[in-house]
């Protein structure tokens, strides 16, 4: 399986959950590719809060983002007043949502480790429950 | 050019307008044919309100929308609290976008007439300033 069809079906697998809760709303956004624009991976909301979030999954213990990714989020999350969040998906250990002020940032990437994701970011469950991020 | 690939040319001809603005950010939403859930063409917001837009053009003097179309639009927007709108574009006639309570209901189909997108659509500049929709 390509590396961009492992990375829809993440993020279908995300969409997927959102739609389950019965509340919440998610759609896949296309285009970060072709189009110029930044986009985030999923926008989702439940009609009080908007989510945007950037999906990213591994086999290994280091998920890396570029700057770019983090910028693009950043400011597209922004003008949107949407909150950005970073959902990393760990072989076996499910998903996690990590705040971008949760990221480590090395010279050239932010990175999240398996053990970060698991201090500091928050279950699905948490994610949608959380009133304030 | 394929009928999804010139739709796919008028929906980032609309997102290059949202982006021009400087204010107004906007992203295509995929996989509305192999995803199952509603979501619609373009999603769009300038912090204080978010559209969830279909679009639809033709270079005739109708433009059609299915049933479900509408529906999920409709289903989608009410669960992200955003405002449904239509999109149209006819050809050598702009955009316009025109409220679902506009739209004319036949059998199977609702339908936008070039005739009520200029009695009853706002243009691109209306819309992104009218504070109520």
């Amino acid at each position: 399986m390509s590396r961009k069809s492992k990375g829809m079906n993440v993020e279908r697998e995300l969409i997927h959950m959102f739609w389950a809760t019965k509340y919440w709303v998610a759609a896949r956004c296309a285009g970060s590719g072709s189009m110029r624009y930044p986009s985030p991976d999923i926008i989702a909301s439940d009609g009080k809060r908007v989510l945007a979030i950037e999906c990213k999954s591994s086999k290994k213990n280091y998920i890396y983002l570029t700057k770019s990714e983090i910028n693009d989020l950043t400011k597209f999350a922004k003008l949107f007043r949407a909150i950005p969040i970073i959902g990393v998906r760990f072989n076996r250990e499910g998903w996690s949502f990590v705040k971008i002020k949760d990221l480590d940032e090395t010279e050239k990437n932010f990175v999240v480790s398996l053990k970060k994701a698991k201090e500091k970011g928050l279950s699905f469950n948490e994610l949608i429950k959380t009133k304030v991020l």
